[in-house]
C-alpha cells in the first residue's frame, strides 16, 4: 500500500523497454543525435504549432530554468502560496534566476485567486526601482493539492499575465492527470488559454527520469540552450530521455497512465467519503487525495504496511483537526493496484479495536 | 566504427538489467531508498574509510558542484589550460561558484605543471583582495588528452594545495580509465596521494547515466544536500541512478569495462603508429588517441563510416601539423569492438587511390 | 516643511566640515589610510570591545552584505513583513546571497512577533533539503513605522536566534533615533541584548554618505573584506567615508542629531493629536509620524509646500482609513526646523474653508 | 612626493565647494532631484546626444554593471590580459554577471591587440553551448599601464566588435587623462569609433567619489536602474555625486585636472628619460609612468618620503630588469606639484652614495 507519492514508484514497462533498446548502439551525444530530434519535434505535434522543447534531469530544474529564462534584474514571479516552486526547492528558482523573488499569492483549493494575484502583483508599480519588477506568473497544474485550474480559471490568470506583459509559466510535474480529468488536449490546456511555458512531466507518471521544458514560443526559450548547459543539465547521453519520451507518448500511454493513476484516487475517494474514522480534507480531482484520519486509525495503517505522508494543513483546508486525528497525503501512480485501494479502504471501515 | 567520442555508446547489458530490476516496486524517493543508502555506503569501501556521495546528473554538475562546496566570495580555483571545466562547460563551475574564477594552468601532456601552477597560485597573495583569494585545485584524471598523472605528478600538485590549505578536486570523468593504466585502487589514487573530492564518472564507461561527488573527509561535503537541491540535482527515482552504479561496481566491472577500452586504444596507438597515413600526435595511454592524418585520407575514413571529430590543437601538441593533414581525435569506449579498430587501422594503411 | 524622508535632508555642518579637512593631503586608498584605520578601532569603543567594521556606500549594502556573510545555500533567513530588506531594496539582500530567501513575520507595530518567528523557523526543519535552511533573522531598529523594540522585545527575538544558531542582523538605518529613544549604549542595545550584526547607519541622520557594517564578533566578518570588494563597494578615497564617522562619533553630534529628530517629531505628534483634521495612525517613537488626514487637507497642506509622502498601510494600523482620506508618513531629521513643524501642525489645525 | 596612486589625493578645491553647497537644504532622495536631473542631462551635451548616465559608487561598480547589462547566460566578455577588470576587481564583474566569463587578450603596451582578439572570440563559435558565448568587449582608456588606445585602434577593436554583434565597453577610470592625450571630444573618442558604453570615471581626477555609467543608447541600459538598485548602488543623497559632476564639468575642470596631471607626468618621464640611476620601462602618455630603478635608489627614494608601488613586470615590458634593480609605478595627479616632481627626479640624478 504505496501512498507516499507517485515518485516512489518505478518505471512503466514500456519505458524499461524503451531504455533497453537504446542501450546498444551509437548516438550523437548532448542531444544531437536523431532519435533526440524526432522526439523534440514530436512536441511539435503534440501542441499544434512549433515548440522548442529542452530535457532536463528534475522538475525542480523545469521550473528553474523556465523562471530563469524570463527574469531579469530585480525579478518577482507570482506563484500560489503553496507552489512547489516556493515550497520545495530549495530555492532553486531564486538561485538560478539570480536572485528574484517568489511572491505567494493566495488563493483556496491550491489555486491562486485572480483578484489576490492582481493585488500583489499591483505592490510592484512600474519603473519603481525599490520593490523590483514583475516578471512572471507560474501557476500549478494539476496543483500541489489534487486541485486542477478549470479552463475559466487559466484564462482569468492568463489575461492578468497579458494585461502586465508577463509570460505564464505552467509548472505540470502532474500535467497528464490534469489533462485527463480535464479532457482536454495539451494544445487546449495551454496555447488556447493563453499559457507560454510548460514543465512537462513524466517522472512520476511511469518513466524513471523524463522532464522536459517546452517553450510554445520557441523565441521565448532562445537562451535556453546556455541556460540548460551553464546549468549542468545537459546530459550527455540524452537520447535515453528521449526513449523515454518516446514510448511514454506512443499510443497515449501517457494519458492511460494518468487515468489509472486518478481512476485509481477515484476508488480512494469514494472509499473513504463512506469511513466512519476518515473523512475527506477537501475535494480533489486528480491522483491525490488528503483525509483526515483519527491518529490511532493511522498507527494502524501504517502497522498494516500502509505508506503514506502527515501533511501540514494547508490554508485551503476547510475542516477542522482535531486534537486526536491528523491530516495525510494519499498518492496514486500508474503503478497502484486496485487491491491495495480496497485493502487500505477496507482497514478505514474497519471498526477500531 | 564510433570514435566520436565515449559518451555515443549506450549502456552496458549490466546496466541495463540493473535498470530493468528497479522498474517494478516501490522505494522512497530523494535518495532516501534503501537501494541509494546501501550504494553509498558501498563507496566506503572503495575508498577504504567513510566518505560522503552525492548522486548527480552529470559530470559538469559534479564537477561544479565540487567547486561550488569550497569556493567563498572572491574565490579563484586552478585547472589546466585544458580541462574540461575551463573549456566545455559553459561557464557552470563559475555560475555554481557564484562568479569564482578559473585560472589556466599551463603543462605539457594535458598536465598541470607544479611551477607553473605555484606561479599562478602566487599572483593571489593572501588578503589582497583585489585579486581574489585561492579556494581549490582541480585536476582532470585521466587527463582530456589522454594522458595520466604518474602518483608522482598528483602528489606533487596535492603537496601544493596542502601548503596553500586549499582541496584537491579531480574531474574524474574517466577515472577508471586512469585507475587500470596505473593498476592502483581508488583509495591509492586519491586519498593516499591528497586528492579531497572526486568527480567520480560512470556514464562515459558504461551505464547511461551515473554520476557521483565523493567527499573523501565527509564534513568537507556538509552543505552538499543543500548545494545539490538548490542545484535542481536531486533525483526524485535516485535508486535507478543507484542502480547502475551497483551493477558497475559489481565483480569488478567497472574495471573490465575500461580495460577493455584502454585496450581497444592501445590496439588503434599500436595500428597507427605503424601507417603510412597517419602518425600518433602525442602519447596517450587511456582510451583517447589523437592522430595527425592526411586531408584525404580522413575523407576516406569518414566515407567508409569512421565517426571522429577534428582537434583543435592543444598547447601540449609537439609534432608541426601540415596543410594538408589535420588534428582528428579517436575514442574508444567499453562498447568498442576490435572489428571496427581492425577496419579502421586497415584503412589508414590502405595505400592512397 | 520636507517631510517626505530623513533623506532628503542635506549634511551637517560638522560633517560638512570633516569633508573639507579630507579635500586636501594625500592618504592611503581602499581603506589603508590611518585615518581609515583609526575611525573603524573607535568602533571597538563604541561597542566595548574589539569589532569588525566595514565601510559601505548604501544602507542597502550594508544589509545585503551582513546577509551574505552568514548564508549558506538553500539559505533562508527572517524579517518583518514590512521591513526594509524585503520591501525596498529591489532583491538585493537575495542577490548578494545567490538566492537566499527572506521569510516574512508577521507582527504588531512594524515588530516581529517571537511567537509567529518561532512559526516561521519551525517550517523549515534541520536537513530537510526541500524547504531549505534557516540562515539568520535580521530585525530593523528603529523600525520602519517609527517604533523601536524594547530592551526585553530584542533579548526575546534574540533568545530564538540562539536557540536556532541563527545570528541575528540588526538593520540600523536609524540606528540613533531608536538608542537616544531607549536612553541606551550602543553596546547595550546590540552586544547585552544579543544582535551580532548591525547595519550602522549615519547618512539618515546627518552625513552624506556614511554606512558601515559592524560585526561585534570579528571572526564572523572573516570573509567580508572579500565580500565587499567583489560587491564592488570599497571606496578608493574610503577616508571621505572615515572622516564623515569621525565628525558625527565626535562629542555626541550623532546623538544630538537623533534627539533633535526625535524631539521635532514629538513636536508633530503633540500637535497632530490634538488637531480635528487629522489623527495619529498609531503610536511611534522616533522620527516618524504616521497619520491620517482627510485629503482635502492633505491637497492644502502640499498646496502650502508641505513634502510628505502617502503610505500604504500596513497590518499594523488599527485605524480604518475612510474614504475620504489617507494615510501619510512624515519624517523629521537632524535639519528639521521647529518653525515647520509649527506652521504645518497651524496647517492641520485650521478650520477647512 | 606622492606618486603612489591618483587615488591617494583628495578632492580639488571646486569639488570640495561644490559639496558644501549641498550640505544646506532638501533635495529628493534617490536619484530624484533637479540637480540629479539637470547633471544627468549635461551628459547628452558632453557626448553631443541622448545617453543615459548612472551615478554609482566605485569604478569597479560602474565596469562590473556595465558588463551585467550586456550579458547573457554562458557569457564570454574579451578584455586585455592586463586590464583592472581582470586583475583587480575580486570577480565584481563575474559576479555581478551571474558568473560570466573574462578572457583575457594579449597586446603590446597594455592594449588588445585586434587579431588576437579575434583569435580568441573565434574560440566560441555561434551556438556551440559547450564553450559559452561571447557577449562583449571591455577595452580601458587610458590604459593601466599608462598607454592610450589611438582612434585607429579603437576603430579596430569597434569593427570587431561590431562584426560580432558585441557591444563595445570602455572602463574609463582615466578617461580623462585620455581624451586631453588624444585632443579628443569626448563624442569623438567614443560614439565617432564605435563605443556603446562607458564607465565614466571622476574620483581619481579630482572628486572624491564621483563614477558614472554611461550608456551611448539608452536602451541598452535599460534594466540598469533595477539592476543599479540591486546592487546596492543607488545614494539615497545622490545629488552629492550629481553636484560632484557638476563642478567637475563645469568650466572644463575635468580637462584642466586630467592636463595637469598629464603634464606633471611629462616632466616626470623627461627627468627620469636622462636619469642614471633610471630608466623608464616602456613609453606611456597619461599620468602614469613606469621606471625601473635600482634597488638601493629605491631606498633611498622611499627613505626621503617618496610613495610609490613596485610593480610586477607586465608582459608589455620590453626592459630586461637586472637582480639589483626594481620596475616601479609612479602616478601623478591633479594635485601633484611640480616641486615633488623636480625634488623626485633630482633625486634619481644624484650619484649614489
Amino acid at each position: 500500500m504505496y501512498f507516499a507519492s507517485d515518485n516512489w514508484a518505478g518505471a512503466h514497462p514500456r519505458i524499461n523497454d524503451a531504455l533497453a533498446r537504446q542501450a546498444g548502439g551509437y548516438a550523437a551525444a548532448y542531444g544531437a543525435s536523431d532519435l533526440d530530434r524526432r522526439i523534440e519535434a514530436s512536441f511539435n505535434d503534440l501542441f499544434g504549432q512549433e515548440v522548442a522543447v529542452f530535457f532536463v534531469s528534475t522538475g525542480t530544474a523545469a521550473n528553474a530554468l523556465a523562471l530563469a529564462s524570463v527574469n531579469r534584474p530585480g525579478g518577482v514571479s507570482f506563484c500560489h502560496r503553496e507552489a512547489h516552486v516556493i515550497e520545495d526547492e530549495c530555492g532553486a528558482p531564486e538561485f538560478f534566476t539570480h536572485g528574484a523573488r517568489l511572491v505567494p499569492v493566495d488563493g483556496d483549493d491550491g489555486k491562486m485567486d485572480p483578484e489576490r494575484l492582481r493585488g500583489e502583483i499591483a505592490r510592484f508599480p512600474p519603473d519603481f526601482v525599490h520593490s523590483g519588477q514583475p516578471m512572471a506568473i507560474t501557476m500549478t497544474q494539476a496543483s500541489e493539492i489534487g486541485t486542477v485550474y478549470t479552463p475559466h480559471e487559466t484564462r482569468a490568470i492568463a489575461a492578468i499575465a497579458r494585461e502586465h506583459g508577463l509570460p505564464l509559466h505552467m509548472d505540470g510535474a502532474r500535467f497528464a492527470n490534469a489533462l485527463v480529468h480535464l479532457g482536454l488536449t495539451p494544445h487546449q490546456m495551454t496555447l488556447d488559454l493563453g499559457v507560454d511555458i510548460i514543465s512537462f512531466g513524466a517522472t512520476k507518471n511511469g518513466c524513471w527520469c523524463a522532464e522536459a521544458l517546452v517553450f510554445l514560443d520557441p523565441e521565448m526559450g532562445r537562451d535556453l540552450p546556455f541556460i540548460r548547459k551553464r546549468a549542468a543539465q545537459l546530459f550527455s547521453k540524452s537520447r535515453f530521455v528521449a526513449a523515454q519520451f518516446e514510448a511514454y507518448l506512443a499510443d497515449d500511454l501517457w494519458l492511460d497512465l494518468a487515468r489509472h493513476a486518478n481512476g485509481m484516487a477515484d476508488l480512494l475517494r469514494e472509499g473513504l467519503s463512506s469511513a466512519d474514522h476518515a473523512q475527506l480534507a477537501w475535494a480533489t480531482v486528480t491522483n491525490e487525495v488528503f483525509a483526515i484520519i483519527s491518529n490511532e486509525r493511522i498507527r494502524q495503517l501504517r502497522a498494516a504496511g500502509a505508506q503514506f505522508y502527515d501533511w501540514h494543513p494547508p490554508r485551503s483546508c476547510r475542516h477542522r483537526i482535531g486534537p486526536d486525528e491528523s491530516l495525510v497525503r494519499l498518492v496514486t501512480s500508474f503503478a497502484t493496484s486496485s487491491e491495495d485501494i480496497e485493502r487500505f479502504v477496507e482497514l478505514t471501515h474497519r471498526p477500531c479495536a
